[in-house]
């Protein structure tokens, strides 16, 4: 276990994780690029002044991007320099300098999201929400399990934690009625996710290889796709979720970085099926993340994260094998995590409780293994649920 | 009819029209905003630099959003300008200097994409579609009369028209075998269709209202939206089309502005149907703008925009309905525009003819009428189909 003055090697924030943000404060003049440690965030450019990480201007944000599009080398030449910085009790004064209260700042969005894609990838969500929607049909349809079902979501209404999110108004058709209605949603729900960073871009017409995985992607982070289960229903045929999703998505505000789940990595559901050679993995990438799902304070559920079938590098190779590119701040999230039993799904629908009600506050959280028997924090994605704003007349 | 010194009165391109465009040349150091008369494209900067129109970076490139955020009055102010400045012949030599033939610079992709949503707003192509895809079904579902069905696709493969498109590989299940196969679509087919620029961003929270269209939306360009149907066919459900569609979709390098197509204003199939408040239209937004589609110089069809049920100005009031907010550079798309008879065809498997073969060269023009018996011209989308990539072997 690496040690520091700075933090207790037990903190799930410990230097074995050391996740990325961007965060505004009255401190800096704009927004910058922070890491977690413990309670305490470090400013990497007041490091990088005192000639403690490579100097660039990529350190005043306003996003993780051009960070991100560093490339592998690059993130690992960071990460080495972070350890170095925050290890040697040397650096203590210029260390001091660039540290602040984790609560004294503002985190904001740590990404310019490009594509924002969203999976399907657990079997056990897929067939509760096949058996709620489709009831007397079999659950799972004749394609998933040959391929990770995934759509696009809408990039410009990703919003970080904290954000508020709006109860969404829409069309919604109550069973039996045969006319639509137009209202509030009062079927609001949650998915816990977990969403991948990618980093690296690949080029148009050349499919990024399963085991290409960690080449392209850099980080993981927590998601909340808010969905309306009314309007949902009642659009999504022929051509999928639309506005039951697209009124907000929220992400936690650290990525934490692949190379901090090292020890966390483990074979998904889907590795002893029979697969197309391009989703077959000889690594993998399934990840031991146990998250919370918490209303108002109270545990809804635990979900986890090594319960899916379908793995983050098998998503990306399906994602870009007709020769579709990925841009440096593209977010793909797994879609709802859940596992075998009641107190382990990812959504209320499947819970079999109530929806969201005004002024719900839903908090998501997740750990996973570290390497030495520490622990790695992924933080949290947080919202309260705001009454329907009243709709214009014109 | 405005007269210029620089273009017959009954050009496409007329001083009625002035679309806006981006393109890089060995004339100038990046790339310049642009607007074509005629067969010669007229470089902004170079006339804000004459103190003819208002001066501003955004004339730089490297996209229109800096334009397209300033909103309509600066819409206008512009529009005016150009017009002022390419009327008045005691401007003859600065225009001049600014000019350069059409054919002599290379147009690039006009703006920086947002969110890239495509619906699925014609009557006769979703019946046609519902009767291939679903057959002894009801073609149309059930919500299709009630909202404007759409979804998101995929912003960062959107290239400009001129762009190769290679044929994309993928999973594929031919009717009736059990397992899927993979390798290139020989499905390969188009969509053409309109779509729509927006300038002004919108809050979230805050809808678009339907009579607010002109307010956010800047132009029209002409869209491809090629479709791999064996891929799609095999993916889509439930959650809507995903790798048959995001490998590639081409739009025309001119924006052409509404303020060009008021003459072309026509009420669309959903007016006289019963709607939802926030879908009426007060003032009509269907266009009557008249698409051709041609193979390898060969007219496929001719298919007509104004037959379309939703309009624009419907599916961004739908878009937003549940609060999401859009930005500048968002764009959005019909659909597949089909007129009634089988010469008005948006797609090749609605012609019933064969689909796409490597080396197929595929453009789409458009018309639509002007003010005072001009014609607009929309320019074209043009794409040629290069053969599969081979897998890399991992």
């Amino acid at each position: 276990v690496t040690e520091s003055w700075l933090v207790d090697a037990a903190s799930p924030y410990g230097l074995a994780n050391l996740p990325l943000g961007v965060a505004v404060s009255s401190r800096w003049d704009g927004p910058r690029v922070l890491t977690r440690v413990g309670d305490t965030v470090v400013e990497i450019a007041a490091l990088a002044d005192a000639g403690l990480v490579p100097d660039d201007l990529s350190w005043r944000g306003p996003s993780l991007n051009p960070l991100l599009a560093r490339g592998p080398a690059g993130w690992a030449q960071v990460r080495d320099a972070l350890t170095a910085a925050l290890t040697d009790s040397a650096n203590h004064g210029a260390v001091a300098l660039a540290s602040a209260p984790a609560d004294s700042v503002k985190l904001v969005l740590p990404i310019q999201v490009g594509d924002y894609v969203d999976f399907y990838a657990s079997e056990h969500h897929a067939t509760n929400l096949g058996r709620i929607l489709r009831p007397g049909q079999e659950p799972l349809l004749p394609n998933w399990r040959h391929l990770p079902v995934g759509y696009h979501g809408r990039s410009g209404t990703v919003v970080v934690s904290g954000t508020p999110v709006r109860r969404p108004c829409g069309q919604q058709r109550p069973d039996p009625g045969p006319e639509p209605i137009f209202g509030p949603s009062t079927r609001l729900d949650v998915e816990v996710e977990v969403g991948f960073v990618v980093g690296t871009p690949s080029r148009s017409g050349e499919p990024v290889g399963v085991d290409e995985f960690a080449d392209h992607v850099f980080g993981v982070c927590l998601v909340n796709d808010w969905s309306a289960r009314d309007i949902q229903a009642w659009e999504y045929q022929p051509l999928g979720p639309f506005l039951g999703k697209s009124f907000a998505t929220s992400m936690s505000p650290w990525v934490v970085p692949l190379a901090a789940l090292s020890a966390a990595r483990r074979p998904v559901g889907s590795a002893g099926t029979s697969l197309l050679p391009y989703l077959r993995e000889t690594e993998p990438w399934g990840l031991d993340i146990s998250l919370e799902l918490l209303v108002n304070g109270e545990l809804v559920s635990r979900p986890p994260y090594d319960a899916m079938f379908w793995s983050p590098a098998q998503m990306l190779a399906h994602l870009t094998v007709n020769g579709a590119s990925v841009r440096t701040g593209d977010l793909f999230a797994s879609g709802t995590v859940s596992g075998p039993s009641l107190d382990q799904v990812g959504s209320l629908i499947e819970a079999g409780r109530g929806f969201l009600a005004d002024g719900d506050e839903v908090v998501i959280t997740a750990t996973a293994p570290g390497s030495d028997g520490t622990t790695i924090g992924l933080g949290e994605v947080r919202g309260v649920v705001l009454p329907a704003a009243t709709i214009r007349r014109t």
